[in-house]
């Protein structure tokens, strides 16, 4: 029996809602492979302050306490470098910038993030993380759209990085061989979370397929490729965040003409054994380990529990996704519902 | 009253289908403003010989017969220089490749036309037209996807012109400025039709749209750019083929984890007003009669018709898009339904 064990797995970006969809999903980290998830902050309304961020944490170890909850706040006009000096105190690790947010006091559809330089001076003194969501706004007239969105962000990424050089940041869920280039070359404050589904998916799986349909959309088959590569390389700046999303059936199957389908892909429930098969299909499964733990772990300075080893199994018949998952009224589509993937979790 | 008049609109580019669908959609060219259709082969079976292009002819002769269908055969290794002369003889006007059908004898993905050459050299003596659906296959190993297959497509395009350059060639529905350049460079026997749908669309209008999505799929900003460009210019040999093709609308409307939405936009019912409404968005109601008439009529050799002028009417207040149509068991749910359109039909 072919077995592969992997130190207290981390995922460094998951979406885990509030309310009753929180309760069907939020016990899938663990059932997925993870201790520790790193928790988004864009619920409705969105987490912006300390006190939100905590009865956020004390709602989701109330649903489920064997997963440790990592919390952020949303990046917004509201925050204050008082408020991220609290934040760090009670123990809250990032901020997350979303393009929406950023966008509000911008020329012409360019970020600007210079408004929230005090806030960010105040975190690299502190040692609180920026996450980024990297993509600029659509704009037809500047020929912007989902597929170069990323690409064009990057030099916000530089520009940022140079102002603030011990600033942590992290470019969430990269797409493009661009993005890994740019990571690459900042220095050791810049790191990148990479998704599993984009190490499966290019820009022809998500046509007619909403689900596979996420943002930022999976892209050219290079780049997807430069994901694997960087992944197998084991470059200790590039670390698993699932950017797992839960959205109804109904929200991912059925478009009208008014109405397109949601985006994200939800891979929580699945997510280390899925990993695995995925590394493994591009020769990386001795990364696992690297990927889904101990570079992120070492980057956010969240060390290695012991007695958190997660223990994966060769299945070579296949282990086949569940369809879906139910809780009282919710439901939920998994990424290749009704595939087989070669590993299951053995103990966890 | 604000009004133009088209003489005799012909859609270079028409899916029409076959038994109780076709008697809900062949109508629709006639309602949507048009007089000519010229009608794809690829039905079920496809329409490989004389015999049978006559007989899809009669048939939607019967279902209506106030519109003028051109025929065209589907390329296929059974066609010959024989099939060739008896088809134009019976007054059939074109061949239609496809790229699964060509890359049945293909090395590694990349289309080969060479074995079709003897069936070109036919066709170039006889005078009938090629028309080429412009993508070669996904490949990821070679970084080709839906995105750049068209672009990839090109060189055959070249290849063709320099070996039958008395050859009358159609690109069929370009979305790149990739291709609008390729057919511009090339000479009088080299033309290009363009979609109504991608004179609208780009990739962000069918991220998780499945309304929107259709092969090929649209692309960037710039490449609508250089679409409108090339209309607003009024080159005589871009003009109007719909690709209008009609899929049902839980085909269309629902995605499963195992089967993906239907390709295809369906524009016939609406679309002499839909490319007034568009053409004048950019700026080019004044190419409608180009661009919709008399361009790929003088390229076909089928001149205007007297007696065959269709009258818009400007709509100030909107003219709005039908929900959906239906006929016995059937329904089909047109592009922008619910939309308001600045134009509709007075006269036909």
């Amino acid at each position: 029996m072919y077995t592969i064990s992997i130190p207290s797995p981390a995922d460094f970006h998951v979406h885990l809602r509030q309310g009753s969809f929180s309760q069907l999903i939020a016990p899938h980290v663990r059932a997925g492979g993870f201790h520790l998830a790193y928790v988004m902050p864009n619920t409705k309304p969105p987490i912006t302050t300390t006190d939100q961020a905590l009865a956020y944490k004390a709602e989701l170890e109330r649903v489920d306490h064997s997963t440790e909850y990592l919390m952020t706040l949303y990046l917004s006009p509201e925050l204050t470098p008082h408020e991220i000096r609290k934040a760090k105190y009670a123990g809250i690790v990032g901020v997350k910038s979303y393009p929406r947010g950023v966008t509000t006091n911008s020329d012409g559809g360019i970020e600007s993030y210079e408004m929230y330089y005090p806030i960010f001076e105040a975190m690299e003194e502190v040692g609180m993380v920026l996450n980024l969501h990297g993509e600029i706004p659509s704009d037809p007239e500047a020929n912007i759209c989902v597929l170069n969105a990323e690409a064009q962000f990057l030099p916000h990424l530089f520009k940022l990085h140079a102002a603030f050089p011990r600033l942590r940041i992290v470019l969430e869920h990269a797409t493009t061989r661009a993005a890994i280039e740019a990571v690459k070359s900042c220095g050791p404050t810049v790191a990148c979370t990479i998704t599993a589904h984009h190490l499966a998916l290019t820009v022809d799986d998500w046509s007619g397929q909403s689900f596979h349909f996420c943002k930022p959309v999976a892209k050219y088959p290079d780049d997807r490729r430069a994901l694997r590569d960087v992944v197998k390389e084991g470059h200790p700046r590039f670390f698993l965040g699932s950017d797992s999303a839960p959205h109804s059936p109904q929200s991912k199957s059925i478009a009208t003409p008014t109405q397109p389908c949601a985006a994200g892909v939800y891979t929580s429930a699945i997510l280390l054994p899925l990993l695995a098969h995925l590394l493994e299909s591009f020769g990386a499964l001795d990364k696992l380990e690297g990927f889904a733990s101990t570079f992120g772990r070492a980057f956010y300075e969240k060390p290695v529990t012991t007695g958190e080893a997660v223990k994966l199994r060769k299945v070579p018949q296949g282990n086949r996704i569940q369809e879906s998952y139910h809780l009282a009224g919710d439901s939920l589509i998994p990424f290749w519902a009704g595939r087989s993937i070669g590993w299951e979790i053995a103990e966890s």
